[in-house]
């Protein structure tokens, strides 16, 4: 297919071809080699450089280096740009691999990839699973390491802890310092929400506007802190999990200025999305309907990248194995999934997947119905033939209901934890539903301490029911703290500062003594189920059986062959409720005796009290 | 597979096995022989009667009929019943096919099984599609075309018009009566709620507690004057739709008072269904909820079929087939669909499908989620395997999102039309979108006019909706008169007698004269779009094109390679719009004209102009 802006060309050809390409007007032009450094010894053994400077197209380059070898020149409207196919042979050593540009008569310019060898067992590296437990959490709003990074010169943004959206100076030597934390409370992964550079003008904390997808924002740290980081974690048993965008850059981001090609973003200028996901999966959706959900702006500042072109494409997907490779990370999460074109994201979890068959990663499709959201697992039967081939998918469908479940008083038909029974009954629709990532909050939605009305016992029994219900568990930091969003009154008010981040703090809830009675009471309640979780297979890979609920009790069981967890929800505000075992005799009959994993008590068959607004987990032997 | 409370036997070992069963306490035994009437030539040249007498099991049947002979023979645990296999040549000739019964000594019993020829075609008769819009009529409450056959002597209730829950004393020759009024409108199928034998105490008039399988209610005619019905129907270009149920009997069944085995029904008394569908779906299901859902009985007096028991299966099979051939049908509209056992569903709508590959059979399962009801449509690549080989199934969700749709003012993320785009928007879960059946109501809901606030404007947008939406629209008895249903203060309400249907009525509304000027409106503009209708291949089996309502205002089309129709509904409720048609351009470049099929007049496709809650219907040419 050949695309109008772009001229492909084999070898030896380029000069030619070069030539017949218009020069575009841009003064300074500060020259760059994406990625800059790249590993010998993957599936694909081509990497595609993106070489950027003035008129570089009218160049032709050579490499001289022993099993490396330029396979295809491609270049574009743009003549700054040239894109660089090597063939990295398997025998290749590491070292500096000059890329030489020459006019025909002399070498005028040299650009350098570094080489490297690879970890040994990189490509088998395990990813996040259900066996995991996810901390989430908004770097800027975390944890201030290093005051010294906090302005950074020639950055766009300072620092100002006063102004809500503003960048309040956490950073990655705040979380290497409190990773302990973290793990201690039975968490085994983290995810972080974006970190690369976003030097924008306004509104940069959130990491979601990125200007440079090969550069940790300063103001956070560096790479090699972020490899630090990635590193520690993993020593404290925790898996990292990136954050990328692959929808929207920042429109600060260098490229913006000197596009390779008009065809490079979607729209020329800002054209706001319709946020109407369902275009793409139904199959009664308009052309017109469906370019402005995918193609249009998600935001005024987030130029919408266009992963139909097939050069931007495969430099979104280098930059996440560049990333896996070079930080050593367990996953990726994936903002705003189905917007950019599902194809490119097809072939991008498709690539992944062969590099790191073992690696996990997790699409946000911001979808509220299962019927809609089954579309995007992989595997899922699409009547259009499409696979995302995305592995797991997040279960909006269930944090909706749960926002609702625990605050009505139910006995209705589809009310109260109706609403979860009625959800996990969609599960026939997931080809892997334990490939969920669960989840009661995250950072754009409103606080769940909230949500509960600030009810404490709900807290705990939407504690107890996100980590032992299928699925991959996500919390996000200050849950635990029963933090306050003062109602949601924007996001900045769900992403408040961690007390005690920041050198201080009149609160540091780091510590125990720093932390109210109530906060107490659940950062233990979490980590007792947490910690237990840790070695429940019958949670991590367990079948579910569940129950309709009765008098606003909601029972399931998480098992396996030999092993089961009992779970039993009782909602009423007021009443303490004795549920009889014999309904649940099909699977109760296999074991002998429960024990209750919060007291440690044995618990009788017979007949389970669950006490108004409290949950109990039962382990079974 | 055999079955504790059964004996299955070859030919000749019968008088053994027979010897062995117990002799069960029933001092009256009538004979009954069911079917008692057959046809040559059926794919499966098998059929299994039912042979009813006392002790019967300790006889012997024999059949001298060229062409016909016992294939197996089937005793029970009561001795009253033998289920005798009879295998039917293609070439035998139609006739009275004596079996006689013999205790090994003499003959002690004959019991006749007419053979027929069948209709020539039978086989290939074309069902209901989505050609077709069905009209669903409650025969009680239709018409009384003959008062004679009100109260049958010996038959439990008597005709009481002043009673809501009572026979009020419609029949078939009144729906014979008034098949113009139908056939006028435009429709072309007529769904009667259900007309076999219900002579049950009290609330018989619905039909759903069955009888006896092969006979028609007495009050409403007989089965003569039900094969008339169908046969005059056809005449007039209406297909006819038979309404069973499999699920249950009537407590007052003839079966009930000697059952054929423990297992012939669910549970030995009421217990009540929990209605939880989902259940079967849901891989997490418990057993014992799946229990209770398909065998608690639905209602009281509606003992539930046990449909795993092969021979209750055949039973039914046939007794499907039978009526298919005796009466003509062009379809069967299935109750509480998913209620018995599926896999016994799915082997009906096999063997229907065997018989009669044309044939249409349309299910109710009742469940308002697109990720729930999917799972039951044919074809749909369910995870746990299971095919329901349901050709149609009820579009729930459709009716549901309507019957708030046009009650909301819009302009919300997902309220007012948005509703139904988000609906339409599921349709890629469905294997056959154009025969999902789409109905603003039918005589279990509300009354719509109600729903809709007596609001006239709304019925027409709905009627026009419903008419040129994908599948198969179903009016009820009574839309086309803005019938009151009281704001639903129970079944009654929504199934009051037609006007006029009865001698002496005050009102006819079967007439012009006797409608009041709303009713002959919306009556007028229905009868136009179903007239128009009938001769739209792109509403018949077009795709659907929709674009996101914009301003209240939700446009679609339906097309096919070479035609097309537009549809545009503005629900804002005072203001009048008119919409760019530029938005359109995909579709409407291949058109040049454009006609309003309401008012003939030719429409520019600039702007469309779109009278505060009203509908435009355009052809496009």
């Amino acid at each position: 297919m050949l695309n109008k802006n772009r001229v492909t060309t084999l070898l030896f050809a380029v000069l030619i071809l070069a030539g017949s390409i218009p020069a575009m007007a841009k003064s300074e032009v500060k020259d760059r080699l994406e990625p800059s450094s790249w590993w010998i010894g993957f599936k694909n053994p081509v990497v595609q450089l993106m070489a950027y400077s003035k008129d570089i197209a009218h160049l032709r380059p050579q490499v001289d280096y022993k099993g490396v070898s330029i396979e295809r020149i491609t270049a574009v409207e743009n003549p700054n740009y040239l894109f660089i196919d090597l063939l990295i042979d398997e025998d290749a050593k590491p070292g500096k691999v000059e890329l030489n540009f020459s006019d025909g008569k002399k070498i005028r310019k040299t650009m350098v990839l570094e080489l490297n060898e690879r970890e040994k067992g990189s490509a088998l590296r395990q990813g996040f699973t259900s066996a995991d437990a996810v901390y989430l959490l908004m770097p800027d709003r975390f944890a201030n390491g290093n005051p010294e990074n906090d302005n950074i010169a020639g950055m766009r943004e300072e620092a100002d802890r006063e102004a809500p959206y503003g960048r309040h100076g956490g950073d990655l030597q705040g979380i290497m310092n409190h990773l302990d934390y973290i793990a201690d409370m039975g968490f085994t992964a983290i995810w972080l929400n974006p970190v690369l550079e976003n030097d924008q003008p306004e509104s940069s904390y959130h990491g979601y506007a990125t200007t440079n997808y090969y550069k940790i924002d300063a103001r956070y740290g560096t790479n090699e802190e972020y490899r630090q980081l990635v590193e520690k974690a993993n020593e404290k048993g925790l898996k990292v999990i990136k954050d990328m965008i692959f929808n929207h850059c920042g429109s600060k981001h260098w490229w913006m200025e000197d596009l390779p090609s008009d065809d490079w973003i979607n729209y020329n200028s800002f054209v706001r999305s319709n946020y109407r996901l369902s275009t793409i999966s139904d199959p009664n959706a308009s052309k017109a309907d469906l370019k402005l959900a995918t193609e249009g702006w998600f935001d005024t500042s987030m130029p919408d990248l266009n992963l139909r072109n097939d050069l931007m494409l495969n430099y979104l997907i280098q930059n996440s194995i560049w990333w896996i490779e070079y930080a050593g990370l367990q996953g990726i999460r994936q903002d705003t999934y189905p917007y950019p074109d599902k194809h490119g994201m097809a072939e991008w979890n498709k690539r992944i997947n062969l590099e790191y068959p073992n690696f996990n990663i997790v699409g946000e499709a911001w979808i509220g119905e299962a019927a809609k959201l089954c579309y995007w697992q992989k595997d899922f039967p699409n009547s259009d033939g499409f696979n995302s081939h995305l592995k797991s998918i997040m279960d909006f469908p269930l944090m909706d209901a749960m926002h609702v479940a625990f605050n009505e008083k139910g006995g209705g038909w589809s009310d109260g934890l109706m609403r979860l029974y009625d959800v996990l009954a969609n599960d026939h629709l997931y080809p892997d539903i334990n490939n969920l990532m669960v989840f009661p909050e995250n950072h754009d939605v409103g606080r769940i301490y909230n949500v509960l009305n600030n009810d404490l016992r709900s807290m705990k029994m939407v504690t107890a029911f996100f980590a032992t219900v299928r699925g991959i568990p996500q919390w996000y930091y200050g849950t635990e703290l029963l933090m306050d969003g003062n109602g949601y009154e924007g996001h900045a008010h769900i992403r408040h500062d961690f007390p005690g981040g920041w050198e201080g703090d009149e609160v540091n809830a780091f510590t125990r003594e720093g932390r109210t009675d109530d906060q107490n009471e659940i950062l233990d309640y979490l980590t007792k189920i947490l910690n237990y979780r840790k070695n429940s297979e019958a949670i991590h890979h367990g079948k579910t059986l569940h129950f309709v609920p009765e008098n606003n009790v909601y029972v399931y069981f998480r098992y396996l062959e030999d092993q089961a967890v009992m779970v039993l929800l009782n909602n009423s505000s007021d009443e303490d409720r004795i549920v009889n075992g014999e309904r649940f005799d099909e699977i109760l009959s296999k074991y002998s005796e429960g024990k209750d994993i919060i007291t440690g008590k044995a618990v009788a068959f017979d007949n389970f009290e669950v006490p108004a607004k409290s949950a109990k987990i039962i382990e079974l032997n």
